[in-house]
């Protein structure tokens, strides 16, 4: 399969797809999408592929076009499925069950308070859409992100990953907003929770994600 | 397989997997887990099966256990391919890429705003928990809907279903949010776009959304 990937190298959510990329083994050619000074991805190519014009966005073989990050990781998952690390286990129903659930709380309970934690405290000012972090919304968010991850320390305390005994694209999807994370002083969230803190060092320890590091330099 | 569903009848989430069930034909049992009174969901039988403490939770053949909503319906169409609706096609790259994402949009977009919508308009004063409807709140997330529901009448110009020719997951996701809006004044969001209009009733006139709403009976 011939794969493209349309994206940004510091959206979290191109990120995920890179990393899984890398640890499917999957050669694909990166094509940067220029989101700040043309706007690309409001274009009519961009549009046409995905209708919400956010990145990332990826085509296969010129006639498969995926939006939505862990759609893709999904596609992935499936369509290589005995290549690289190995993510689907459809004979092992137990398996199965046990690492599905968390792939949905990193999308509907951490994503959203990761991802506004890391716009408010690293990209905002970056990308010149304000100097000032808003103290008020940071603390409500980190007191959000203190009781998930008071759920997390209890499951990585019963087993290495959240997704079991294995690394699986739970855990995958979460690497993007923990790098940011332990660059801002949420980082101490983290740290106070000895096997969340483990966890997240373990997990950005993986050669996929110095690669999908390496991108940006 | 020997199915048992902990849930609440009008919770959404419980909705999803109930019309999940009932369109894949597949017998279960219904435990009525009673979060008012009693608050069962934050008891010590029920934490072990959900470190959230929210419903549903699901158990398969006494051994498996399963929460989050999405996690189960996506157990139940694969384990029960064949049976019921078809919604995974394994030898379909082309169809599986063109349902997926939207089952994500439905997760991280639609959902977040249309349960607060229904929490604010519909629940708020039915459970006790406040009995002024903030019509800021209602406003904002009107906007942020119409944006989206903009974007899904496009997508419904071109195919009967978000997910395409055939109903699929991401259709049966919003039975129960659509459910809640045309019982408020945010339906008119709805009734202002042709294609989401005639989608959101072929989707509620399923049988098996007559079978979820028949259970509150």
């Amino acid at each position: 399969m011939g794969i493209k990937l349309y994206g940004v190298g510091q959206s979290i959510y191109t990120r995920k797809v890179l990393a899984c990329l890398y640890e499917k083994e999957v050669e694909f050619e990166f094509v940067d999408v220029d989101v700040f000074k043309s706007k690309e991805h409001k274009n009519e190519f961009f549009l046409a592929r995905n209708p919400f014009g956010q990145v990332p966005v990826m085509e296969i073989d010129g006639d498969i076009t995926l939006f939505e990050s862990r759609a893709m990781t999904q596609f992935l998952a499936h369509n290589f499925m005995d290549q690289g690390t190995q993510f689907i286990f459809p004979h092992d129903k137990k398996k199965m069950a046990e690492m599905a659930p968390w792939i949905e709380v990193e999308s509907t309970k951490f994503s959203p308070i990761a991802a506004k934690l890391g716009f408010e405290c690293l990209f905002k000012s970056m990308y010149g859409l304000g100097s000032e972090i808003d103290e008020a919304v940071v603390s409500q968010l980190e007191e959000e992100l203190c009781k998930l991850l008071d759920v997390y320390e209890v499951r990585l305390s019963k087993c290495k990953y959240l997704s079991g005994d294995d690394f699986g694209l739970a855990d995958l999807h979460h690497m993007p907003e923990f790098e940011n994370i332990m660059k801002i002083g949420s980082k101490k969230i983290v740290e106070a929770r000895p096997n969340v803190s483990k966890w997240v060092a373990t997990i950005l320890a993986r050669p996929s994600w110095a690669k999908v590091l390496a991108m940006q330099n």
